[in-house]
């Protein structure tokens, strides 16, 4: 089992089958693209737990990922992608960077869900691009950006009824997506606290990352509550 | 005759006539949003001839915009329109921003030429945006949106067309629109040295304000050979 990657929040292992990758949640936390860093101890596992309930829940609604299945409180397998390096953003609420970039106010709910383009790559600090932009650097045709654009709107669809259904509001999240060795573009990376923004209805509490990046509790204790409410349900 | 505004390039004046404004062009010139500024004789005359010439030209193409006629050196009458806040960027080289912001680099040739939106606003430094955000923040809707980009290419065709006859190469350029009181979205602004990127084809000569951005020689020469250029044609 060779290390592929690694990661701010996991590591990519080989396993016997070539389709096959095995995910390893770390316990590192980072904000401000590394400018923040912690080792806080749980948050693989909390991580794994919540990315592995949220992505076999996606299937039960119809909806495929790479995940395949988990295998430890840390790990989980997944089917090989070639990650496309989109950051996919998908915002119901404006909070975060679109306050600051485009003024809009914390808490503004937009009249339909907005859609937004990141371009992953480090050395550009992962700036915000248009479709436009995404077809000249070869990075997806118009099909798949297509694609993209209405797999993140079913994701939300159905991330905001889970959501709902536990009395929070899904702020806003970002997702990945690769491609298969027979060109199928599949929803990758992971879905929890560290991708989402999630605050609670009734109480401005956030069940996200937001606690570690603003200073406002312990990330595990947050983290852990909503693994609950989660598997509540 | 009311001074109505004033930015760092013209100043704006109503007329006798309430759809007729007067604008006249100044000899300031400035770069990086203001932060490099200089009162540079001549430059006021030069951008409104050029101007002038060019939406003439245009005129003659088809292409219909604000622009009534020059009356002076330095002043023209245009149609009264309510400025849209976009600034519409269409590129047909790699050059400037796009190059720090997705790492094009400088003089790449694109497949096709790239339209983008720049939303004026001075606070948040007329941040890039999408299609999306431009009918969250209700400056436009999809049929202005499309009207805009189509207008663009239309503009950038007629240009390419005009600077290949003088042996230039049209980099790229930013131009503005505003709606009239029925409703109609006319190409306003200016269209110059100051709003294009323009190369020689043989030297690597620029006929623009990097000139002065990069301090790489003379401004008013710069602008005054492009001028005898384009009448010469």
């Amino acid at each position: 089992m060779t290390l592929l990657y690694e990661g701010k929040a996991k590591r990519i292992f080989s396993t016997g089958a070539s389709d096959v990758l095995r995910v390893e949640y770390k316990d590192e936390v980072t904000a401000g693209n590394g400018a923040k860093k912690d080792f806080i101890e749980g948050k693989g596992r909390l991580n794994n737990q919540i990315t592995s309930h949220i992505f076999n829940f996606l299937k039960t609604e119809g909806l495929n990922s790479h995940f395949i299945e988990q295998i430890s409180e840390t790990e989980q397998l997944v089917k090989s992608v070639e990650i496309i390096p989109l950051e996919v953003v998908v915002r119901n609420i404006a909070a975060g960077s679109i306050t600051k970039r485009l003024g809009f106010e914390k808490g503004y709910q937009f009249e339909e869900p907005l859609v937004e383009f990141f371009y992953k790559n480090d050395d550009l600090n992962d700036p915000l691009i248009t479709e436009n932009h995404i077809k000249l650097l070869h990075l997806a045709d118009d099909n798949e950006i297509n694609a993209l654009k209405e797999a993140a709107m079913e994701v939300n669809a159905v991330l905001v009824e889970l959501m709902n259904e536990m009395n929070l509001r899904l702020v806003d999240f970002k997702i990945e997506f690769g491609r298969t060795s027979d060109g199928q573009i599949l929803l990758a990376d992971e879905i929890s606290p560290d991708t989402c923004r999630i605050w609670d209805k009734q109480s401005d509490i956030n069940f996200d990352k937001d606690v570690y990046r603003e200073d406002r509790g312990s990330i595990i204790e947050t983290y852990q509550t909503f693994l609950n409410k989660l598997e509540a349900r």
